[in-house]
């Protein structure tokens, strides 16, 4: 991030990309999708992906001189999926600031995990929406449906400022948050995060999640308060063993770099998160999951945050290119449909991201129920067999198991 | 309902029939068909359907004579879809209580609704499965599941009491509820209603779902507050003016019988509850909605409820008659999937009755979900061409139209 915020540093001209040049650079538009409501939109094409990972943003930045900064701007601009919503400009005029960092680390997790969608799935194509929150901030979109290897798989960066609405304030403060408003009852806050579900179409292929969003709260006081949160996981419709143990490793190196504790306790925190309480089922095989981390500085939680965030295309994508041809019965594909079912269920009834969305006014409903399954079954009673591999997953649903050690 | 009660005096017997018998009468359960969590299964043939609804319940009571009581006791036991949750002898020496003649209505309204499904789908099954709440009370659902014309169909019963959830509470008092609770938190509770939702395959013919529930709770000085609530709504996949006044015409015609200012106020009342926030849509075009309803007195309301019952199979079964051999196309068909997806945010975002339900330990879940239909569909940021039938649909959906006057 320190090598991003010095590129910005001395560019002379407006960063902004307008929509037309955007355009240009990202595709055109494919016929019958509709634009963004009060926004742009862009269509990425399959073919990005065959730039590949090698030519990824970090190993680039490092090779540029700096003779080269306002090239290395313009191709940058370019690399992201759309404009950042604070505009380039402020971002480096606010260069040393945390917020900006955590905006650029959110642009660069979206661009490198569409670009590694993209490059694994032929018929991907990227519907990509800007959008802007007429309270405060705005988003990017990135939505591929219906491709050859995934069904529907969306990416979205939202940064999002304003005044906290009182449920919100209702729902942080129920789980222990201490936040004095002002006498008329306001608490300014300032939020963005990166979100993503990728539901693939193979039931051999995993749905998999994250999130990593840094929050800004002001007390009546002037107090600042400030947390990070976020999290990768992994929802199998069959269990594979081997995939679980890849995936929780590599979560685990990510974050034992920082400190051994922290695999162990976002491991439990993400078991005991995504439960479906009204099934006692878990709603996948886990991961980590972290919320209201405000310690040991900003700085370290924000280190610790790019390290989970570099870790999500190589926990995923080996697990996608080694299942996404294998064969699948019409059964195995209903089994999958109904496990959409239990997802759909966690995040509408217990998920707090899509809460905190659906309680903020001016957010963007599009953006929150992306995560959304694109198809879904509710059967009345189903059961599947004793010692089938059906109801091998869901026992491991119901009593979670380490994957590494 | 009186004519109910009066049949259950002096019959000389037990009455709450043993599973094998039932089962006969019931027939037998197809393969493959799980048993119900702790209940007993049986399913109801299609072929039931053809007694039709000329012998119905009401009728067939009337015309008894009162030598024969034991004898139709008998009759009237098999009618239902399973023996009634406190028994038919405890019903029979609580006979003058509300609580015994609500608890009748609700299993006459379930088999009369389930014959009246039978009697339109020749592929109908109905599974059905009665369930005891370790709490205290149980329930009975019937279920039809991928029929001929229905997706599925469920018409379930519940009878539970106990102490209220602190959860459950605090949802009663937020919509403005009294409750003074015992010194140690306990508030004792009854209360039993009949609910369903049928979701058909042909997207011409539209959902229905109603719900009837009578509530008691009892306060720490002794106190009972008691209420009753229900509606009876329906949610096209496209607008057919002439089944909308239809349906709206036969619930007006049954509140008029009791007052002509209820209709208004409860088709309003619909169309505010029924409210997809995050969307500005309704979740279909109504019908009538009350809860909380404890005047002019416990007898009246309960003969208004009676009323609202007996309306539930003519207001909506001539639609059903009506369209079910409609024609109709893939996009059809995939419109009526989104708007399935509607349906489930509507119901576990916000439905008051399903919210209760899993925030009640030892709830039915299987009960509660069957409201879900088969199967949904979630599309990012589709929009209906202008002048569409989807666009007609989502206009009356936004903004509520009144079908009679």
């Amino acid at each position: 991030m320190a090598a991003a915020a010095q590129l910005l540093r001395g560019a002379a001209r407006a960063v902004r990309a307008p929509p037309a040049l955007a355009r240009r650079s990202l595709g055109s538009a494919p016929p019958g999708v509709p634009a963004g409501r009060g926004g742009q939109r862009w269509a990425l094409a399959g073919a990005l992906g065959g730039l590949g990972l090698g030519l990824g943003l970090w190993r680039w930045r490092v090779a540029m001189a700096a003779g080269e900064e306002e090239d290395e701007e313009e191709r940058l601009r370019r690399r992201f999926m759309a404009p950042p919503v604070s505009g380039l400009r402020e971002l480096r005029r606010r260069r040393r600031e945390l917020r900006s960092r955590m905006e650029l680390l959110i642009m660069e997790t979206q661009a490198e995990v569409c670009r590694a969608l993209a490059a694994v799935d032929p018929g991907a194509a990227f519907a990509v929406d800007t959008w802007e929150r007429k309270e405060g901030g705005g988003g990017i979109s990135c939505v591929l449906q219906d491709g050859e290897v995934f069904e529907k798989a969306g990416v979205n960066v939202s940064v999002v400022f304003g005044q906290l609405s009182e449920e919100a304030a209702r729902q942080m403060r129920s789980r222990g948050k201490s936040l004095k408003a002002s006498a008329d009852g306001k608490l300014p806050f300032y939020a963005m995060g990166v979100s993503s579900v990728i539901h693939p179409k193979n039931p051999h292929v995993p749905t998999m999640h994250f999130n990593y969003r840094y929050f800004e709260i002001e007390e009546a006081d002037g107090t600042k308060q400030w947390w990070f949160g976020g999290g990768t996981d992994l929802t199998p419709t069959y269990l594979n063993e081997e995939d679980a143990v890849h995936f929780h490793k590599t979560l685990k190196e990510a974050c034992d770099k920082h400190d051994p504790k922290l695999y162990p306790k976002y491991k439990k925190w993400c078991d005991d998160y995504f439960f479906i309480k009204h099934r006692g089922e878990r709603r996948g095989i886990g991961g980590i999951f972290f919320d209201d981390v405000d310690s040991p500085s900003k700085e370290e939680v924000f280190q610790f945050v790019q390290s989970c965030a570099k870790a999500i295309v190589p926990c995923y994508i080996p697990i996608v290119k080694k299942h996404c041809h294998d064969s699948f019965t019409p059964e195995e594909k209903q089994w999958q449909q109904l496990r959409r079912g239990r997802y759909v269920e966690f995040n509408l009834v217990y998920d707090r991201g899509t809460k905190f969305g659906l309680l903020t006014p001016g957010s963007r409903i599009e953006s929150i129920l992306m995560s959304l399954p694109l198809t879904a079954r509710w059967e009345y009673m189903h059961t599947p067999p004793e010692s089938s591999r059906e109801a091998e997953i869901l026992e491991v649903l119901r009593n979670p198991k380490d994957w590494v050690h």
